[in-house]
């Protein structure tokens, strides 16, 4: 029994760094929809959001049969129901890259943001799929300097996210109220996307140490 | 044994009400901070998130306890994983309402919206709290009628969220960004709380039925 049990807390394990390992791919492409103004490829995004969701509903399954069926205690208990808020998380994040993706096909053929803000957003993408990465890398080996590069990366993307406010809000922005309307839920979609990645990188040091890391970003 | 484990879900059960109605609660208090630029409510209810999420981890808390103690199998395994999942979206929720309360203490003393969206808003606002409260009922009746009603509400509540991006995209929008900023962000934010109250309720609808309630709203 203990031996199979540990078989399944290895394949959940698995499960979560493969959502991880799709949820950074997701970004990617979707924020490269984005850039490029490709509709196929936002297309493809959005329709691969299904496997992210399927990953998560198979792995919730098999946490509660294994709930069900070996009574976890203790820290294994913990590590199961961590899974299925892990696994939330990251399917919370696939939704994230495909609204990005849903932005870009409404927008099609135009550009959703002006070239001015490009690059702010380009470097948020950037720190969500490096966040992404990252978690499968945390999950994989459980070494917690990858958790507060984690948080780390995500003070950042909260700073550039309220540039983005700023930016809104000086004198030179003269983009029309829809532009304005999509750079604000550009800017939401990626700022989310990190916070849900913190989630899953405290949830995985709560799980390690038994604490809650302190959360050294300014918020 | 068996007496004592019915007793903790059922105080699970009444954790969940209580959560459903703090949370009603805080929406109704931050759209009236929000409508009024009441700065002291918007702190209030800033403040006062932190007992909703104090109720989630003592939720959360009793829920592992009676997974370790009890070895909860089938539907009781089931609601008791599903009340992890539904104290998170009702968490969710509660920082919605505070993100709310949050855009007024920013504006003040200023209105975050301009009078010709208001009403929108007003009426989003009521639905979100409609279905919040709703949900305090449907956890303590299980009458799936209500789950119904919820998801009928919702289904408002998009469209209205859909009529804001009209109103910003007419000819006859002429605010400034911020305010468009701001305005988008409401919207979202109002939105989303919908969304997991629907989480909410689909999730109860699964457990007294053991099927996932289509949804027959339009997306």
């Amino acid at each position: 029994m203990r031996k199979v049990f540990q078989a399944d807390l290895q394949q959940i394990g698995e499960e979560l760094i493969q959502m991880s390992q799709l949820v950074a791919s997701a970004m990617e492409r979707a924020f490269e929809s984005f850039r490029n103004a490709d509709i196929e490829l936002a297309q493809e995004v959005i329709a691969e959001d299904a496997k992210i969701d399927f990953l998560q509903t198979q792995l919730d399954e098999r946490a509660i049969d294994v709930l069900a069926l070996q009574g976890p205690v203790a820290s294994d208990l913990r590590m199961i129901v961590g899974s299925l808020r892990m696994s939330a998380s990251l399917e919370r994040m696939g939704d994230l890259a495909r609204h990005v993706a849903q932005l870009a096909r409404l927008r099609f053929p135009q550009q959703v943001v002006p070239a001015s803000v490009a690059p702010i957003f380009a470097e948020m993408a950037e720190l969500d799929i490096a966040i992404a990465q990252k978690l499968g890398m945390l999950l994989d080996t459980r070494d917690l300097a990858i958790a507060r590069e984690i948080i780390e990366l995500n003070a950042k993307i909260n700073k550039l996210h309220a540039s983005i406010f700023k930016v809104v809000a000086s004198a030179d922005w003269d983009q029309s109220a829809p532009t304005t309307a999509d750079v604000t839920l550009t800017s939401r979609y990626l700022e989310r996307f990190g916070d849900h990645g913190v989630s899953v990188a405290r949830k995985v040091s709560y799980l390690v140490t038994g604490e809650w890391e302190p959360v050294s970003e300014a918020f």
